[in-house]
């Protein structure tokens, strides 16, 4: 099969169509796993002002150290400072203010010493502002004290574009006062599968059918990768009614039309008969397994990936080709998925194409060891079901032997077996 | 501090008072993520009838081969079974037909040989059926056919209760049929902060005032970990503004309200005493850092878990103890986040509390090293932002040395620094 493109060059070609989408301005807590489209710079310094990190009492730690004190000792309380007051008060030496988490550090003041460290009724909820304090030790200069500027300066870069925003950068944000952010806007992404033979799921089986399984695992799979899915169903084995799927999917105004099946060489395989007469077929069958009649090429200008129809077969594909052009659509880096090497508990056969098998990695004393998930037929989805990783066998392989390495992509969101557990 | 809680007491006693929500009915193409809340039996044999993996031309190849057909040959084409037909073709000895990839196979037929191994001309998709075809090769007993029942027996068990969907696992729902299934009810949690120095973004700073960040990160960190949250913003420091949040909170008919900030030893914080005299507080103050005020307690029978108010804190008693609270209200084990052993870079101190300090670990040619990300302070949302990994220093460790060997947790969706780089 001397007319079968490599994975490497297909997934080249394809990915060099695409670029990052263009940017929208969004509320921040819509923008979980939104990437970032400019950087992002503290408009001030952090914290803001000056502040305590405890509820205690702020005295002017250096002066009165110069003054002497030291050990057991009572301060007057000149004054109480909350949390988001502007304060005015100015600390002298020998003088206390009752002061809480985050509010302003008086003028003067150097250090503030914790409320469970003094005399003050801290338990009793009801307690009134004391006129004078009893410290049991001696604050050092700049205990308990947030300096301005101790964490971010004005005009520091903080976060960078094409960050994809996790809590804790959305909490960021928050801080710095964005309430809207620039993000990457999310790939639209219509898809359909193609096929007499497809039911959908919710009615009895029918003779010589079978149910969709593309439509939910590629659409979700899409989803999961952060795209807009348009789902358009399932088109007949008919010229006319793969036409009007992809017409319908061009007026969806989508980034990426993505359909399953219809793409070998059978004689009611349409989609790329459709392609070649409406738009243009730039790519056709790769040298991979399962995967093999994938097509790549556009329906009046929009771009297309055409997956086979077997389940097992798109979903590789999607994960092969798909992924990779929806994380550059989205301004990430197209990574592959994370990928680990283990070693073979049995021989592997293979055709020579570059086949993804599903398989079980498990941690063992030895390293991490992977068995084959039962039979490998790529319309058997219950064999993906069960994995937890696709052995990646390299082109122009026909065999392995046990304990050879190969290489891994993990399948789920928590690659569990990879990492130790806490004891 | 002997009144302070360990960790592990405080998340076994806060865990054994939650369990896993009831189950309720949703369509497929909702359930990404989802818990799924019973055992999924095979309703029918899969595949449902026997098939042809390709698209090519089935023959008797038994009983040909009895009859001593070998080599090149040319059989008489006496049907055409498209895919999604219920066929009552019978084919005999020396006859074949042409069928396509899925479709069922004719009474008779034991082998499908590919088009591409005929002399029919299988690139010209306008070809019509031919009366007769030549076979290149001749396929042997099974080649190309998936027997009724390979991959599934009907009555199998294929999905158990408790497994997080993924994209494969709803790909197999819809082959069984099944457009809605059982999941368990995702949590509602109210959330909201107080504090009367928070603002919120979108508005410029104000003396004395912070942005509230922790209404954002917390939220989406629930959402992360599949819960529906229902933001009520800010309390003020007033204790009727709190019971008002409180009392709003409830009437959102939640499984667990949230909050953060005014469980400390503040003079204004209001959040412990209204829960003491509306509810109950359970427990309060756990020996960690940060997050040290973290209570938990109920109000009006609902429970409540009230973090600490600096970002850091907050963010880090999140993933100790209410993440695994979601876990297990999602019908989930409550297990902790990815762990990996790391060594330090550089000597650590701690103050005897278990510390969860914010690190960025990477992979050397010696193993997974960390080093902390600048000033530590539980007001330095940066901190977090930079790093990608919490390291656990124990309780009762007052410092380690560079070289030791502690856990990581690691944060991001995507441990990337944690597994191989295909080459």
């Amino acid at each position: 099969m001397t007319d079968l493109i490599s994975v490497n060059q297909a997934l080249s070609q394809i990915l060099s169509e695409f670029s990052s989408l263009p940017p929208e301005e969004i509320e921040i807590s819509e923008a979980l796993f939104r990437t970032l489209a400019e950087d992002i710079h503290s408009p001030f310094d952090l914290p803001l002002f000056s502040n305590s990190s405890v509820d205690g009492f702020a005295v002017c730690a250096s002066k009165d150290i110069r003054a002497g004190l030291r050990g057991n000792f009572t301060l007057p309380v000149v004054g109480d400072i909350p949390a988001g007051v502007q304060t005015n008060l100015r600390l002298g030496k020998g003088e206390t203010a009752r002061i809480m988490t985050g509010a302003p550090l008086p003028e003067g003041a150097d250090a503030v010493l914790p409320v469970e460290d003094t005399s003050y009724p801290y338990r009793d909820g009801s307690a009134p502002l004391p006129t004078e304090v009893t410290f049991y030790r001696f604050p050092k200069p700049g205990e308990n004290v947030r300096p301005r500027g101790q964490d971010v300066q004005k005009g520091q870069k903080l976060l960078i574009k094409g960050r994809k925003l996790q809590p804790q950068d959305i909490g960021m944000l928050a801080t710095l006062g964005l309430d809207r952010i620039p993000v990457v806007r999310k790939p639209r992404i219509a898809l359909f599968s193609s096929g007499d033979e497809l039911l959908s799921p919710g009615i009895p089986p029918q003779p010589g059918k079978i149910f969709d399984a593309n439509s939910y695992s590629l659409g979700l799979l899409a989803q999961r990768e952060g795209a807009e899915v348009i789902r358009l169903g399932v088109a007949r084995d008919q010229y006319q009614a793969v036409v009007d799927l992809f017409e319908k999917a061009k007026n969806a105004n989508t980034d990426l039309i993505l359909t399953s099946a219809g793409v070998s060489v059978g004689a009611f395989d349409f989609v790329r008969q459709v392609l070649e007469e409406h738009g243009q077929v730039k790519l056709w069958r790769v040298n991979m397994r399962p995967g093999k009649p994938l097509t790549y090429g556009s329906f009046a200008g929009i771009p297309v990936i055409s997956l086979p129809g077997n389940p097992v077969s798109a979903f590789v594909g999607f994960l092969v080709f798909v992924r990779p052009v929806i994380a550059k659509l989205t301004g990430l880096e197209p990574t592959p998925p994370a990928t680990l090497p283990v070693i073979l508990e049995h021989p592997v056969l293979s055709d020579g194409r570059e086949s993804y098998l599903r398989a079980i990695v498990q941690k063992t004393q030895d390293g991490f060891v992977a068995r084959l998930t039962g039979h490998q037929g790529s319309g058997n989805l219950y064999s993906l079901v069960q994995a937890n990783a696709l052995l990646i066998i390299p082109a122009g392989v026909k065999s392995l032997p046990a304990g050879e390495t190969v290489q891994a992509w993990l399948l789920d969101d928590e690659p569990l077996p990879v990492l130790e557990k806490p004891e």
